[in-house]
């Protein structure tokens, strides 16, 4: 069920004096959580006190939980000095023992200062409770320092660009094995604006907020504090994946509420609203309509489509302007037109619309192999069609013996990967109802993929159970959080009718796409498109998406997650296998993991 | 965290002429579902057609799935004729396929005729969604009958009284192998009125709902419809264990709305809606504060109790009174209180309090190993107590070297069955701290224990992962839908402070309790209470149990459910067991399974 989509504005403030102060101060600037350092020092150093924090019970337990993101100490555990790095461990363990304690299911951040965290990984790995927000910047604070500097050697330029903080964050992710209590916060900086393709990348992080300095603020004309355009459409971009914001700002700031005022404008111009948003990243293993009965829900939910009856109706209207001439249709040609999978009859509604507009007649004959949805075309039939030519059979179209040949079948047995649902197989078995000259609507349909990086979906599939079957499986899925390491290719095609002598449905195909950047590959996307007739068409294919069309989201092949580099070629290999029982996929990147081997996961009964 | 308790308030119709309509009408009469035959007749029926039912259009997916309740057709699919078997199977599928199709997550209805289930088990089993809503007769309806038959035998009427309804449930229920999503519905029946344990076994059972029908209903003075003191007693029990409610009425009823506020407020007097109500029937794993450091929630949620601290600041101003005579306290005689575990001071508060109204004067050693509850107390000596005579010392008070002796000692180490959070372990390593003449408070705990039906619970302990080892765990349980088999016994006591040469934590006891009624055990509850000085005491056992504490929730030892009978005698054993790591308890209920043997699962680290 779709569910409104949350966003936090968190207030960072250093040097406070107390935390139940800094948290009045926020709300009444409308944010609702505050960032901290843990060790606020809210009462009169005593010079014997070892340990002069505030008590517990400054805030309630629900507040702690709620309100309260704790900076931890800004110390190096992976630091080479090994009495710096044991004295910044017992810092950090004492952040971490005390944030535990404070916040049963709370949240600490910590920051990344350089490529090496191993030691910050196990002591990730030991907290239990809550998460980990790692600060990354979004590129090397280094970099910034050059403009200033005059005496850098190209070389050394060189040297803090391909020190990439992506790489940070990707070192420290293998470190923690994928734990997905921890996640990324984005530090923006406002004396390096990151290019798109980096922008981009972080999408398919696990991305919990970007934290923006207020100096990323300017002042406008009317002396209101906004931001440059390209800073905005980089925010955007987070906002568009659920980033949270987090405005850092001096204790001494008088401007937050302008701030977060402007932030909420951006997320409402830049937040995706749409009513499916609660399926965003979800894995759902795909319907099997063929072997199991659709129920009325899935019915409600692809009837609700503003977009694809419509493109069915102007399909099947101009097969039948092109099949009937007008005189004929004068003279009361009938055109046989023959439903394969009825439903509760939205695409039948589509076809006396089509014949109405086109001035053609025809006989419609609904095969529907769901007795639930028989009794709802029954009553459909009985109450708003009681004077059309139109019969209903009780029928898997495979086994249908028609009374007559039909000129035009029409079907909508497409998966988020075409053929998914078995609609080949289907359409094979129901050529004997056509005529020879009969044609079938859609006519052709295209499986596309991509490799694509999205470490949220990898954290799903290693959260299904049981795990090791997970990674043998395709999922349909709302991508959200992703990045598109290339472009989709068009994959498998099937047409129809086959008339071919020997009906072959099995395939194979092996594709390469580039990296354009250092990244990790964690699956192949699914898309597919699909011809209806002559021109018109559907697709969910990211590059020629259909307007609107929310009938399908796409699918998600998995694999073990690998770090590739920018320009490596990545070769997928893809089989659709069909025996007696069943039709699946196996799949295939580089010379890893071959999948679903012999459909040992995610198969299709026939 | 707390959640409300929602209530649904359904009207059940037959013969009604359409659904919608039906809503609307239990809508405008303060009911938010409805119950009917799944087979409404809603259209005029043509002779030809073989299924005029409705189709699933007339409501959307949401409404299917939160308004309806389908009542499946009445058919014995357990009769002895095989003809009228088969026929009525073939009825029932074709429900639940329509049932299915229209909801996705709903609920169907269905009456248990007799004692013999096993055909309508195999059916409950195969269906996949939503929950099955099996009705039972509170007591046998042929008893009803004898009422008005003058030629009934003595012999039937007894045939009759021990053909139990609550055997028809029990044995469909072992049928299904306690499947989950088979709830209990219970009829009431204007002719025949249960007697109160009879209702009271029932509130061990999944109950769902009561059906209410409308002739219980009786018109008072000014024409209410209200119901008999006997019957709002007896649903004010269903009520408590949060059943929902259904009415069943005529198409022509015209008191719908007086049915449903009456109902509304028979719930308000018996719903018991305290805060902590989410925890109901939850397992919770017994904390272990020895060998875990408690956080800050758990803190809050002790130091909230309202009784706890009042009889224990009793305790210890009654202990100061005694040991220091008023000629003493004026020569200024310092008492010695030593507090084991000081959380975050709720017991020294209570000690202060003490020592001001007795007028005693008293130094207080505050012991507490958990570092970070050390940091809020260290600020309550600070900025609460600067001038008291208070020390706080971060250690495990085992391991504590005293700057001088107790007088007395203060602890709050008692867990839901007494000594589970090992409180005789660290009491005895504490008696080096006590001075030969002093005192401990508490100085006794005893736990108790009784057999227990609760089918929830059961089903929970099921859903453990892993559910292997999960009969081996000892919970904490907020009980609320079991039946107390017997009333609770003694088991083990322990005394403080324990001056034995030879100190014995180990105990061994088999206690024999009797079933009032034939029922099923599904497991052992466990209780205690505690001394805390002379007669000032703490309990959970339920005959006598603190009003207005809620500090400990009960214990609850699974067994695998067994049914017994009337009379039968139910023997438990149970064993504490000690060894140089852990704490364990084994128990065995008559001759069944040895639980946890060895300390497999649950066992309390030292």
């Amino acid at each position: 069920m779709p569910e409104k989509v949350n966003y936090y504005m968190c207030l960072h403030q250093e040097g406070i004096a107390s935390i139940p102060r800094l948290i009045d101060k926020a709300y009444s600037n409308n944010y609702n959580v505050v960032a901290t350092s843990i060790n606020a020092n809210m009462l009169p150093m005593d010079p014997f006190e070892t340990d002069p924090t505030y008590p517990a019970t400054v805030l309630g337990a629900v507040e702690w939980n709620s309100k309260v993101i704790f900076v931890l100490s800004d110390v190096d555990v992976d630091s080479p000095n090994a009495k710096l790095r044991e004295y910044s461990k017992t810092l950090l363990l004492r952040d971490v023992t005390w944030a535990e304690h404070l916040q049963n299911v709370g949240s600490v951040m910590v920051k990344l200062r350089g490529p090496n965290n191993n030691q910050l990984a196990e002591i990730m790995k030991t907290k239990s409770k809550g998460h980990w927000f790692v600060q990354v910047p979004i590129t090397n604070p280094e970099l910034a320092t050059f403009e200033h500097r005059k005496d850098a050697t190209e070389e050394e330029v060189m040297r803090a660009e391909e020190d990439d903080t992506w790489h940070w964050w990707n070192n420290l992710r293998f470190a923690v094995d994928h734990y997905p209590k921890v996640k990324v916060v984005i530090v923006l900086n406002d004396s390096d604006r990151p290019n798109s393709e980096t922008v981009r990348r972080w999408l398919g992080e696990p991305i919990e907020a970007i934290v923006i300095p207020s100096s990323l603020f300017v002042r406008n004309r009317t002396n209101y504090c906004v931001l440059h355009r390209e800073w905005q459409e980089i925010i955007g971009h987070f906002i568009s994946v659920r980033a949270n914001i987090i405005i850092s700002a001096n204790p001494s700031d008088n401007a937050l509420s302008q701030y977060s005022d402007y932030m909420k404008k951006l997320i409402n111009d830049h937040c995706d609203t749409h009513e499916l948003n609660s399926y965003e990243n979800m894995l759902e293993i795909p319907l099997q309509p063929l072997s199991e009965n659709l129920d009325s829900y899935t019915y409600e939910v692809f009837e609700a489509d503003p977009v694809k009856y419509k493109l069915y109706q102007d399909a099947v209207q101009q097969a039948l302007l092109d099949r009937v001439a007008d005189t004929d249709a004068a003279k009361g040609k009938v055109t046989v037109v023959m439903l394969l999978g009825g439903g509760r009859g939205p695409l039948a509604r589509a076809i006396f619309n089509a014949a109405e507009l086109s001035e053609r007649k025809v006989r419609l004959y609904i095969i529907e192999k769901n007795s639930s949805a028989i009794r709802t075309l029954s009553n459909m039939v009985k109450t708003l069609w009681p004077n059309k030519d139109v019969h209903i059979f009780s029928k898997d179209m495979r086994d249908f013996s028609p009374p007559e040949l039909a000129d035009i079948l029409v079907s909508e047995l497409l998966g988020s990967f075409g053929d998914n649902e078995l609609s080949p197989e289907c359409l094979d078995g129901a050529l004997k109802l056509l005529k020879p000259d009969g044609l079938s609507i859609p006519y052709k349909s295209t499986s596309y993929i991509n490799p694509i990086m999205s470490a949220i979906l990898h954290q799903n599939v290693c959260q299904q159970v049981p795990s090791v079957s997970a990674f043998n499986y395709g999922y349909v899925s709302l991508l959200k959080n992703i990045y598109h390491i290339d472009e989709p290719q068009a994959l498998f095609e099937f047409c129809h009718p086959n008339r071919e002598e020997i009906v072959d449905n099995t395939r194979n195909a092996k594709l390469e796409f580039k990296a354009i950047k250092d990244c990790v590959v964690h699956g192949v996307g699914g898309y597919f498109d699909t011809h209806l007739y002559k021109d018109i068409t559907l697709s969910i294919n990211p590059l020629t998406h259909t307007p609107g069309m929310f009938s399908w989201f796409p699918m998600f092949f998995p694999t073990q997650p690998k770090t590739v580099k920018k320009d490596d070629v990545i070769t997928i290999e893809f089989w659709r296998c069909v025996d007696k029982q069943q039709v699946w996929y196996e799949w295939k990147v580089n010379d890893w993991e071959h999948h679903n081997v012999k459909g040992i996961g995610y198969n299709m009964k026939l």
